[in-house]
């Protein structure tokens, strides 16, 4: 039987990562990465950084994997991840088989946590519906979503009301029902600005040395934000944002 | 100016601690308890625990505020809240005022992740809004959401679908609308027993030796739920559970 370790190490900064994740990363023997061919150098060197830091001993080997392209020009969302998580367990099954022996342990090392919109634990699931025997184990990080809002300084949701996280993809639809506060993730697309009545925490590249943070009425803060995410965008190749909305009641003086 | 930094410090592992929250606990002079008179003896054990564990060197004080009783008599929940949290502040203030001096560290320890269902941010909100200036940080930690999916092995989240966290007083109300996946907390009601066809993975206690994970189709374990959490909070005098329920789509075989 292979151990496959899922460790989630935080939000950007080294330091999010837990003692139960260090205990974790000491066991590992073959840490699998899925290489997006992508230029962002600085994940890359953050998950070195952690390994330096944590894993000082160094008695464990890299491997990598080529990530598979999505589909991105199909409107069939669900079933394009779909098949692309086919593909990308293809990719996950043939590496640990190659290169993980019977009793050894190997991890995917996650950013932010691992249960919250990552699809790890998703292309496990895969393999074993292909009766590829695996003794999963999942450590929990902090989330991009707690990091923040404790950057932020603010509870993620109102005394004894509900908060819901989503994607840019569906608040760009419609706010959604039943709450007032609500986080997305994955918003490509500035949702937030179909909006008006709320406060937004938005911030990008959380607990990193190019950490943005703003906050403040939507009317007021939102162009803003667009171009700062756009500039950093360009500037950097890439970025991760998150943000809370928190909608503002009638009469309310925020 | 004092500086007061508010901890997470994870759901109940002391290996859920994260490197961010072992630095800010060696800059504490003075960690500040709400002392409920309650009988969580394992509570006060386990973040003892995690001070001898993280803060060896002991240079600290620990001072208890007593915690003062909400009027549970009223059905007007967010105003006895609200007055509940005012009488907090005002032994909060008090406290700090007493016993950290200009440009000492204070620090409050919060289970799970404080932007998530906690009230610490609240109480130090209403303590800023009487004038009184306090250089307030926080850490985020591993929330019992977090641990929970993470111990279950199951993703928060469905492919790109929204996640709602709401309280057992609102599902007892009504499935959430727009949502499939719903996290529950303060659920001292049980009301999944108000629905059928969901797959519920329910945890308490998580993270400690006496963890108890259930999982399956609500129609096939509600009543075990219901039963071994009726049994572990006699036993034991409290219980922390939380719970993720996911719809089953019409048609699905779970």
């Amino acid at each position: 039987m292979r151990r496959i370790l899922v460790i989630g190490v935080g939000a950007g900064d080294p330091e999010h990562i837990t003692m139960q994740a260090v205990t974790a990363l000491r066991q590992v023997d073959v840490f699998f990465v899925l290489d997006k061919g992508e230029v962002k150098q600085e994940l890359v060197d953050l998950r070195e950084e952690i390994l330096r830091r944590y894993a000082p001993d160094g008695d464990y080997r890299v491997v990598y994997g080529r990530d598979p392209e999505r589909d991105r020009t199909t409107d069939a969302y669900v079933e394009a991840v779909d098949d692309w998580r086919r593909r990308r367990a293809d990719v996950c099954q043939q590496m640990i088989t190659d290169e993980l022996a019977d009793g050894q342990t190997g991890a995917f090392l996650v950013w932010g946590d691992p249960t919250l919109y990552d699809s790890t634990l998703a292309i496990l699931d895969d393999i074993a519906t292909r009766g590829f025997e695996l003794d999963i184990e999942v450590i929990p990080g902090i989330s991009s979503v707690s990091a923040l809002v404790a950057r932020h300084r603010v509870p993620l949701n109102q005394v004894g009301k509900p908060v819901q996280i989503t994607t840019g993809r569906r608040l760009a639809e419609h706010w959604p029902s039943d709450v007032d506060d609500v986080v997305v993730m994955l918003d490509a697309r500035t949702a937030f600005t179909g909006y008006q009545d709320a406060d937004i925490y938005w911030g990008a590249y959380i607990g990193t040395p190019d950490e943005i943070l703003i906050s403040g009425k939507l009317s007021e803060v939102a162009d803003e934000i667009v171009a700062k995410r756009a500039e950093a965008r360009q500037r950097k190749g890439w970025i991760m944002d998150t943000y809370l909305l928190r909608r503002i009641q009638p009469g309310q003086d925020s």
